[in-house]
């Protein structure tokens, strides 16, 4: 655990990072003979790539993704020279220089990005995207020319599902058949396809690497949730105040919320600015000592009420509620989002912990 | 301008900084007689608090409003010793000794916290917060006694409204005669209750000191706008690559999105991560060179697309799309949120940079 003190009014947010080694060696487990990658992008899923990125390196994974030049920087300085390091932006004009000297891969996607790489990559690896129907980032599958790769060091080819949270989507197998004809000219390279979503629907798309992200952060990645996987992030936020509230009496802006009855609410320092959602207003709910507590009202920047009338002891100032941990699926479901902006939008307010054997 | 040199593939946020000023400034011509004083909470609604803090003092700003001790004292030290800064979570065991070193005056919402300055705070001013009808944080009106605050060094006593920013709405009314009521008990201290909203009410919610908070930021402080304010900030994220789309292809995660006809599309480097929300997906928009550009698809972490097909000329790779500016509200309306949500969210990947004379 790390030793900084944290003010007790200010909300922390505790890191398990033996938790996301632990959903590392199943993602690994569940790859195969396919290695296993890590998306660290976003700050590692916001999480804190800094830390996560180690206990990774450590858990086995050799080859990291991140979105930005920026990121992919940070990650080199944490994981040493070895570590191979894959930028998903691909390179501009001025980028190729730092790529270079810090040994970053990028993940070319146009023909300009072909022929910058080519004129400045200096023989150095990258890696090729096609887009096999996510209309997103990469080579358009239809129509593409394998002869455009001529002349680069190409250490990897890789594609993104589009609907892989559901299994039964007809255009996972689209894109798997679009990715395998492509890659049919580029065998001697290794392929790249799956997400952690692509991971559970079996071998056929494991080719010779994986990417998991969110499985990693203990967020689910099938619609219909999956494998069981360990809470990486908790936010335990202190109660600030505690209040009787009259039968009929309104809380918070826009007086969202009336009460029905007489009811005991507490006032808690978690608020939007630090990643609780305004969409989480009168749906979202926390934990007092494992109970069940919803939050009422609007969230405001930096408070919100929660309702405590039914637990078994009336908490008082100073007392913690959690939110997140095991519930990050449901509180994102409840503020009709997704866990993965639950995460990657952890405010920068939070005394950040982290905990493990790993930390 | 800083003299940061953005990476090409990475978005930036421009903040204005004279906008800043300007906002205040009109802010405090609007308050009248009463002294104006400033909201710095959440890191200065996301703009900067290190930044933004002495550009309002150097505009005459003498009291600051933070959430926690850990922004206070942020706002201390770039604030110099002269300015007045309250911490609005009051003060808890540990803290005191933090908020009398560095001259911070807590605002004191419970029995506790008054008992707790009383012994610790060393006769160093503190504020009293009424809860007038918004149930979150402060004494309940209803039966305050103001005997509890006998022995403090009240520098302030201050309220909140529910629900300023519909002028019509009967609670604002309610609020007002409840904190006058209040008041009259402490006839010889400041008192202040208005925010960006309440200070459009008029002169009688104005008391000794207004605290605006989202006009100072370019946000509007009414349901239905208010006054025109200067646009704040500004992102300004790269085109990575632009793509021909065919009648009935879908984009992004799920396949949200699928084109009704041929189109043309550019995928940009902003994401949810950066703060775009999951909820402007398919509503959401941008600007290229001034030309609205729809938002399609559902927004990724890194990425998303921009439908490009009408615009007077298509957009290359390199060029850049614009969010937020003068569109903050007509996004934060597009994406169901508000704009402090939009602008305390902003992620802490861009490349921040800060621009005016007062840079």
């Amino acid at each position: 655990m790390d030793s900084v003190a944290p003010l007790p009014s200010s909300p922390r947010l505790i890191i398990d990072l033996d938790a996301v080694r632990t959903n590392y060696q199943l993602m690994a487990i569940l790859s195969g003979t396919a290695k296993t990658g890590a998306a660290i992008k976003a700050n590692a899923y916001g999480v804190g790539l800094e830390r996560v990125a180690p206990v990774l390196a450590r858990a086995g994974c050799a080859s990291f993704f991140c979105a930005h030049l920026s990121e992919a920087m940070r990650a080199r300085s944490v994981l040493g020279h070895e570590a191979e390091i894959f930028v998903l932006s691909g390179v501009s004009y001025g980028e190729a220089p730092l790529l270079r000297q810090k040994f970053l891969t990028p993940v070319l996607s146009t023909p300009e990005q072909i022929q910058l790489w080519r004129e400045a990559g200096d023989g150095e690896p990258a890696a090729l995207h096609i887009d096999t129907g996510m209309n997103r980032l990469g080579f358009d599958w239809h129509g593409f020319d394998p002869a455009m790769a001529e002349g680069l060091n190409l250490s990897l080819i890789m594609s993104h599902f589009a609907c892989a949270a559901d299994p039964d989507h007809a255009m996972n197998k689209i894109q798997l058949n679009r990715f395998s004809l492509i890659r049919e000219a580029f065998p001697k390279v290794r392929a790249s396809l799956a997400n952690s979503a692509g991971i559970l629907h079996g071998p056929e798309t494991h080719f010779g690497l994986t990417r998991p992200g969110i499985a990693l952060y203990g967020g689910a990645p099938l619609d219909t949730g999956g494998p069981a996987l360990a809470p990486v992030a908790r936010i335990e936020a202190p109660i600030l105040q505690v209040r009787t509230l009259r039968k009929g009496e309104n809380v918070g802006y826009a007086a969202s919320f009336t009460a029905p009855r007489n009811m005991t609410i507490a006032t808690v320092a978690i608020g939007y600015a630090d990643g609780l959602p305004i969409s989480a207003s009168n749906h979202g709910f926390g934990r007092i000592d494992g109970h069940i507590t919803p939050l009422i009202g609007r969230v405001s920047m930096d408070l919100s009420a929660f309702d405590v009338s039914l637990l078994p002891s009336t908490p008082e100032p100073g007392d913690m509620l959690s939110l997140l941990g095991k519930d990050l699926e449901a509180l994102a479901s409840a503020s009709d989002t997704l866990s993965y902006e639950l995460l990657t939008r952890l405010g920068p307010r939070f005394v950040r912990q982290y905990k493990g054997s790993s930390a």
